[in-house]
């Protein structure tokens, strides 16, 4: 019988690591009642994880059937080794951002590995983060609903993929499987070539005019936004995953380039039929996002204007609930010295004009 | 005495080409009493930003003080120039995105304008916008809080520039006064750049395997969310502002050669180093952003995890206000398939403790 009955994973599970990621694991897990044994390199961080309510410090005799290794990717490989050897039976995943180059350097440990060691390990990768790192910024629920890979190899038996795929459950995320280079292509389009855009960009912004950055919107503010990422995790991700990363920032440079020709000479044939072309191509892109924050018409939005005072939203949210309508997602924007903000609610498409016409009747000002 | 008690702006305005800016500007007007006239060249769009509220037709003997020229970039200086002719007495406004080439475009016209018609014009730009184009999208409440550039020559008496901005005022923007090529260099590095990177990296997404595109994170959709822009304006812009965005994209483009030298050996000495310059500077550039959105520190969250059932929220805002608790900002973060969605709260610092203790002593699961 499981002595997790809220749980799919039977036993305790060890985190190696109490960053955001390795103490969110805490957090999740213990929310369900499973035994977490901590682990870090650093006792204070991990006295934090600890009082965080992450998980347990470890005790002599521990026998995890689960290991988790959430430490940087430069460390990954070699505290999967370690935890490989110490703890002869258990299944071992790590959590690292990409998946070639720590399963290489495994197998180039090979020789101080024992036989079938690495038949123990699965790799994986939650989709999940926050700009902010460390345990404090650890959530329980920061894997809901994402995606998290696993990259099981051939000879690693099922039950132990299984385990692993009872541990992304377990977190109400999703187990989707890939091989490692299918994962790291993915990641590179997705995460690491972004963030090198993103940086860049804002690399610009940093010694401009103040005149300049006063006009900023919310536009250069969302492209710009994961470049306040930490430098030190990100010279890693990128470094592990560089002929991946290359591959589409060498593609987007020469998009840029054939952007400046054209722009060096508006008046030329093509010229801005190339940048239409871009520009077309650029909301394709964004159009074939899953989910609903891309281009999701899952939703109507209904936009109110609420008085800047406590209680405001409060009465707002109270009269929706009155009148019956959920709040699907939900935007407040709030300009800098107004009385006013807005509130951009998204609703069932087929409740949008009841809440409008119910709002109305209710004396709230409905900006769109 | 003023005909609009309610406004700065006395008299008509007449508001030529009635798409999101122009009648968000007719409705804005409206708002505040003002008789706004309204002309597109359109007249199937006149008609409806007519039955949205934004203004009425013209009529025979109109005498508009002020008129407001929303027409896209490339139409500007011929639509300028027609109503300085037309109106030989009003102060004539633009509101397109660039501001030295309609000007251009103006002084090269100087032979079919009347002696002194370029003193009766002031070249403006309100920074705001939205994804959505069109009179249907307008909103009277656009520029609340923007910032709005206006761009005087010396030779356009004073009180010409005032009525300009006396238009900003009432519809509750904040006039900035800039030389046209300042804007322009401003608005390359805080808006057209940023819009064609983020158009190049949306680009890349273009035909990528729908199991890459399922690990899109919201970093990702932050950095392509303007890619969804409309094309055959953006031509327009970047066409008349290409010098100043040649050179913001030239030196990205310098960069991104060195970031794709280093990511092609990162073994080599000082690569690993210069990666984490970029990203330093990246870092420092985004903090350097004014402003609540961004890293702004004037604010603590207060992450709350509400069941996904109509009313949670209101409640939840309604025991916010009583206990006084003013919310500065707010997201909504909703998993697909999640009972629980997380409202993440932005407070004063000085009332964050209070805020979690009060919550949670009311029953509500602070997650952060």
């Amino acid at each position: 019988m499981n002595q997790n009955p809220a749980a799919r994973l039977d036993g305790s599970v060890r985190v190696v690591g109490a960053g955001l990621l390795g103490a969110s694991i805490g957090l999740g897990l213990k929310a369900r009642g499973v035994d977490v044994i901590l682990s870090d390199a650093s006792r204070a961080g991990l006295n934090l994880a600890v009082d965080y309510g992450a998980g347990r410090l470890p005790h002599e005799g521990d026998d995890p059937a689960l290991i988790v290794v959430a430490v940087p990717p430069d460390a990954t490989a070699s505290v999967v080794a370690a935890e490989l050897a110490a703890y002869p039976t258990a299944t071992v995943t790590d959590v690292a951002s990409v998946k070639v180059a720590p399963l290489a350097e495994l197998e180039a440990l090979g020789d101080t590995l024992g036989t079938g060691d690495l038949a123990r390990y699965v790799g994986s990768h939650p989709l999940a983060g926050r700009e902010r790192g460390g345990a404090i910024a650890a959530r329980a629920d920061l894997f809901i609903g994402r995606p998290w890979v696993v990259c099981p190899r051939p000879e690693v038996p099922r039950e132990r993929v299984g385990l692993v795929e009872h541990l992304i459950l377990d977190l109400d995320a999703t187990p989707v499987t890939l091989a490692a280079e299918e994962h790291d292509a993915a990641v590179a389009l997705v995460s690491h070539a972004p963030q090198m855009v993103s940086t860049l960009m804002a690399k610009r912004l940093d010694g401009a005019p103040a005149s300049a950055l006063a006009l900023a919107g919310q536009g250069l503010r969302d492209v710009t936004r994961i470049a306040s990422s930490n430098p030190e995790l990100w010279v890693q991700i990128l470094s592990a995953n560089a002929p991946a990363v290359v591959e589409i920032l060498r593609a987007f440079r020469d998009d840029l380039d054939d952007v400046l020709r054209a722009l060096g000479d508006v008046e030329a044939s093509g010229a801005r039929r190339a940048l239409a072309q871009d520009l077309a191509a650029g909301n394709a892109g964004v159009a074939g996002l899953p989910g609903k924050h891309g281009q999701d018409r899952r939703y109507a939005s209904v936009v109110v204007m609420v008085d800047d005072r406590p209680g405001e939203l409060g009465r707002l949210f109270g009269e929706l609930g009155e009148i019956g309508v959920n709040i699907e997602d939900l935007r407040l924007e709030h300009s800098p010295g107004a009385q006013i903000g807005l509130a951009e609610i998204a609703v069932l498409p087929e409740v949008k004009t009841r809440t409008i016409d119910d709002l109305s009747a209710r004396g709230w000002r409905i900006a769109g």
